[in-house]
């Protein structure tokens, strides 16, 4: 059918798509570890190109600056792309998951005819695909081969792109298209369009556009939010050429015709502003402003500004191994992926789970951010995470309404956070295969650890930096906040103890537990901490002290009651030393060895056996008990933190449970003295988007899982510990690595580390 | 902020609009009766424009073909619009509402420029705007006055448009364009674009497209359902233009210039067809063939074939009324909707709740269909009529299905149906003031008197039209399968009856009721009816009887089991002849008539109690007794009828409740000697559209309200009733009804009615 679905006459876009392909789903390829690295471990590369990986390759691709990401979507675009690019803040309402980031209008989209015939790379025409992305510079490069007809003309074609690290608005792309041979009529169109998606999902309404000379400007809104957006794109041709506008409603073009010539490359340089209200009262304006300097400035220097500030977080943040070169190249790899997602120029964003690079989890805050992500920040660029902490700290409010709606008081976080602050995590959801039947989604009920996440975070960026001025301003008042929630929470029961039923604790495969060891242990934690703070506060800041305690209206006796819980919260441990994960969990049958360590398996134990069957068994997501282990190492003797490692670490789905757990498994193999394991952790958590061992890093990075790991490499290999009077390591390296050699900010004085086998 | 957000050079399309303009909500105005007369009572006028009812008027002015329908919006497109044309049987998957016809590429739009300035609708350069729907022709004509900058060029612009009855595949539109003074340049831009939304969802993906000067070819093809569309528009201008195509991706275009003389009127004729690969395997090429045959007959003579088939419609159909133009006018428009809407060319489409005219309800088909408006069809089109039910019996798969799934046996039919005939209601839906708390919709599960309501609608069919062809081949086997789902569902209790508990009666005010009366009656009705549908078979074609047996199993012993379950299901009339509506109504707290009656409410009952506050009460939705009534007439008394009228009527949300109600309350009233409250009734159904009383016509044409009108005129007013060997009428006219005239079709013979005060 497909054939005739077209007719001779379909001669101008897309008209050799053939229907078939269209319709054709997208399993991701396979690549192995190799056909990402190169000599010096500085750059992502992808030779060659199967559509059935692009998502994942788009992915991949990722390239930004703090404040808005593009995904590795291509210029021409292809029927299988999930293309996007995405802005902090830039949040409009959406059915289920009430709010997602709006995908910006595309201003990355570039349309090329050579001799009439639409360049496009989703059919034979082209070939020898190479992309390559510098995590140096963030320059994200690609070019292919294209000829249409054997004997027709033939070009070569060159995409790079950066987004730029100076300017929040800015972003550049120089095409540079080569004839092998003869002359031949290029035509370029290059320009804006707001004809995106959010998968299916519309989020604008145009407001204005043009086109001219000297570049298109789109002007669009959220539908819901009301949040306007400006776009501007100059293009410049280093040849003359015929110029023509293009009006199409919502798609602004410049349309260039010119003879492309043998041996006389030409560059098609792009210069792109773009602009929120969020930001200025005159978006327009100062995305025209941001496009013309970069026009001024040109490619190269633009481009040269940009790495200079790279190189800076290189300075900052670079982790050297020799011997591996996976896990060098990994290793920067996340660490990039997680930069390019970090608010640099706010306080009013955080990263999300999947950071800006795709769809999963629209963009919402969880605690994967303070306990995975923050960490790498705190430790290498404090200003980007007392940004992430400002964005907690602004929405106390939100906080304070979850914790009234559910009775308690104080500020209880939200398990997913977006724009205002307010739980924004879905209820019910559809599943693909019984779409009537919604499954409820718990998590935002009764997932309640994060608060206390959030506050040892926030505590952990204090200690580090030594920032005691953000702990007083803004820090204080949640650490006290939360506390307070975290008392009014437990209940007290006639065993004399505090309990906390009915959670969900780190270990997703467990729904509706009572007494989660991590919970209680990290509420504790939280009201022992929000005692010393305000000690601390009283001491050195006594007018801070006063001030919030009068807000907050606190007094002494509420915080002996928070002392009375905190020693009394239900806390147990077995004369072996081993923690039990919740109230009854040795109880349940045991994980079934033969299924969970079978190297064929493809389906994640909660796909096996359901959440109902993985809440009687004791498999779990991830291992509960070895987190908090390592978030509070003072507690646990090492005997205890290796019979807990023993037992849990055998029970964890870590190949296909939560992307969550392989770093810090990796970290508590070497603290129990099992390094190789912990390597092996390491590893999973190092392929999770480069080599997509999960088979979904389609829908963005792992920002969790890319976070962890600068932590296994940092608190696991190197074993960084520190202390009131300084730091100390205790490596423990895999095999292969001759050399590790990190740095880090303590106190405002950088630190460097080198450890050599 | 809005004027910042634009600047000077931002001059091509849609540059003028406001920002503030763009974000504002779309509060309905609200028109007279008198506003939408004229002297012949068949043309539907509006003249002026207030964007704020410009969704309304988009419904009220829909035109179609019963394969196609294109709403009344604008041809150069309107910020406030909700555009959308829709073709039976194109079905694409939707969230939560499981599927949803998605909406034609955008066939209608044109865009036009005068001396380089965009002719648009939505400022105050366009003036008198009028718009007329000529119910003979079918022909939607708006025209107005442009004129951008005083002094400068004014224009009036007339847009006619016409769907064709005699092609399902075309529909046509003719631009006039007359200038005022002196010359000036004109530019047209005519194409097609899969830049459409179904209410901010996306159901398509683009195959291939063209512009050139024959006009311009889009091939699209719904996303999860994989349905191809093939769309071409030639366009035709009546003055030699310079001519460039527009290739803007998912756009192609006919871009033409040329020079408007005063006096010289220049003409863009479009003639389009579209085509869905679920007619041909060569969507394309029939595309092609149906524009260039409109384009080949010319305007005149195209319009000329259509209205011709239009003049059959209302020579079977017209319904005369003397001495009240707003009835006249209401009942014409009426059944105008229903006819664009109804099945014309297959039996896999039925009518959906608001037709093919709007996105409530997404297009879905419930017992609105067979009990509202398939009599209409049934009495005047029965090839249409026969159409409708042959879309439910070629769905009983999906009927069994719902049965099994039940742990039923037979056939029960889905509470709504779509392509597949599997139920798609929602299960959970979203509020609007709280959408993380979903409310769960109990009709697909527990409203099951659909399934009776179609085998009556069926058995009406039959015995008005004679067509035992029908019966045998096709409608016996869906009866007789429903009787067994009756059978198998009705519970046998110590009492000795039959019970149906926990369901749902046409009046939804209350949910979860047991032995709600209409669906008792229904089932018993259904069942007996379906031993003489067996017993009817068996006499006059009894090969056709034995076949069905044998493909059912269906033996004596179970067919004495329907006759023995048809007697003893629980059916409650106390001795005033009172029937209570579900067991435990008449306990109810009582309605509060000075809130049901309070002139000035604009909240329907179950907005003010909230459904469980509904369920308290004796409040009405709908008067379901009523409806029993009115269904199964030879079960009561005149005394009983009048009883029940007199306890229900004044019990129901008339206003506010159901649409479904005031067609049927107006015949009841009529049974029950009260014509004058009846014509009330009668007036709330005609106004639900063209006057859109209850302030949601802008999601579509109320299906059942427009179809319950017809029904309220033959079997309300006239009084029409059938016997075995003829019919006869009861007038009740109006007042100021002078005359009543109406045909239908009886056992193959058209009859006249003709009535006079």
């Amino acid at each position: 059918m497909a054939a005739s679905l077209l007719d001779g006459r379909l001669r101008s876009a897309r008209e050799t798509n053939d229907l078939g392909d269209v319709l054709m789903g997208s399993p991701d390829t396979t690549t192995t570890a190799a056909d990402w690295e190169d000599a010096g471990a500085w750059t992502v590369r992808r030779d060659g190109f199967d559509a059935a990986g692009l998502r994942h390759e788009e992915t991949v691709f990722t390239i930004g600056n703090g404040n808005f990401c593009v995904r590795g979507s291509f210029e021409e675009g292809h029927p299988k792309e999930n293309a996007g690019s995405f802005m902090h803040r830039v949040w409009d309402d959406m059915p289920v998951n009430v709010t997602e980031l709006a995908g910006l209008p595309r201003w990355w989209g570039l349309d090329l005819w050579l001799d009439g015939q639409r360049v496009l790379t989703d059919d034979d025409a082209a070939s020898g695909m190479r992309r390559s992305l510098d995590l140096r510079t963030g320059l994200f490069a690609r070019a292919f081969t294209w000829q249409a007809d054997p004997g027709g003309a033939r070009v070569e074609v060159s995409h790079e792109r950066f987004v730029s690290l100076v300017d929040p608005h800015a972003a550049m792309l120089r095409t540079t298209v080569t004839l092998a041979e003869g002359e031949a009529r290029l035509r370029v169109r290059a320009g804006a369009s707001i004809h995106v998606e959010n998968t299916g999902l519309l989020h604008w309404r145009l407001v204005g556009q043009s086109a001219g000379e000297d570049g298109v400007a789109l002007v669009a809104v959220t539908r819901a939010s009301g949040i306007p957006v400006a776009t501007v794109v100059r293009t410049e041709l280093s040849a003359p050429a015929e110029f023509t506008p293009g009006d199409a409603d919502g798609a602004p073009a410049c349309d260039y015709v010119l003879t492309l010539r043998a041996g006389q490359p030409v560059e098609i340089v792009r210069s792109v502003g773009i602009v929120p209200g969020l930001d200025t009262d005159r978006p327009l304006a100062v995305a025209r402003e941001a496009s013309d300097r970069l026009a001024e400035q040109g490619w190269e220097r633009s481009l040269a500004a940009s790495a200079a500030a790279w190189r800076q977080v290189w300075v900052d943040g670079d982790v050297e191994i020799d011997g591996d070169p996976e896990a060098q190249l990994s290793v920067r790899y996340n660490l990039f992926q997680l930069v390019i997602a970090a608010p640099r120029f706010t306080e009013d964003a955080s990263i999300g789970a999947k950071t800006l690079s795709g769809y999963g989890y629209r963009h919402h805050v969880f605690w994967d951010t303070e306990t995975f992500m923050l960490p790498v920040f705190t430790f290498t660029q404090p200003d980007v995470a007392r940004n992430m902490l400002a964005y907690r700290c602004r929405r106390l409010a939100g906080a304070r309404a979850k914790a009234a709606h559910n009775g308690f008081r104080g500020a209880q976080f939200p398990w997913e956070s977006a724009g205002t602050g307010d739980e924004v995590t879905p209820t019910w959801v559809q599943q693909d295969a019984r779409p009537e039947e919604l499954v409820r989604i718990w998590t935002g009920d009764i997932e309640i650890h994060i608060t206390a996440d959030i506050a040892y975070a926030l505590l952990q960026y204090v200690r580090v930096t030594g920032d005691e001025e953000f702990l007083r301003t803004q820090g204080a008042e949640l650490v006290l906040d939360g506390a307070r929630f975290w008392a009014s929470a437990a209940v007290e029961e006639p065993d004399g103890q505090f309990h906390y039923r009915d959670v969900i604790g780190p270990d997703e495969y467990h729904e509706h537990v009572d007494d989660n060891a991590y919970t209680n242990h990290l509420a504790a934690w939280h009201l022992r901490s929000a005692l010393e703070v305000w000690d601390h506060l009283q001491r050195t800041a006594p007018d801070v002290a006063s001030a919030l305690a009068e807000r907050l209206e606190l007094d002494d006796a509420e915080r002996a009651r928070w002392a009375d819980v905190a020693a009394r919260i239900h806390l147990a441990v077995d004369e072996t030393g081993l923690i039990e994960q919740f109230s009854g969990y040795v109880g349940l049958e045991d994980a079934d060895q033969a299924v969970l360590r079978d190297p064929a398996r493809t389906l994640s134990m909660q796909q096996i056996h359901g959440i109902e069957g993985c809440n009687r068994t004791q498999n779990l997501k991830q291992p509960d008990v070895l987190m908090l282990c390592y978030l509070l190492p003072e507690l646990f003797t090492p005997e205890q933190v290796e019979t807990n490692y023993r037992y849990y670490d055998p029970r964890t789905d870590h190949e296909l449970g939560s992307s969550l757990g392989p770093a810090i498994s990796a970290v508590m193999a070497c603290r129990a003295g099992d390094p190789e394991t912990g390597y092996a952790h390491f590893l999973r958590a190092a392929r999770a988007d480069l080599l997509d061992v999960r088979a979904n890093a389609a829908d963005g990075i792992h920002g969790a899982s890319a976070g962890g790991l600068w932590q296994a490499v940092v608190f696991g290999f190197a074993g960084l510990t520190l202390s009131e009077d300084g730091w100390a390591v205790r490596p423990a390296l895999p095999h292969s690595w001759t050399r590790l050699r990190f740095s880090f900010h303590h106190r405002g004085v950088r630190q460097v580390v080198e450890l050599t086998a």
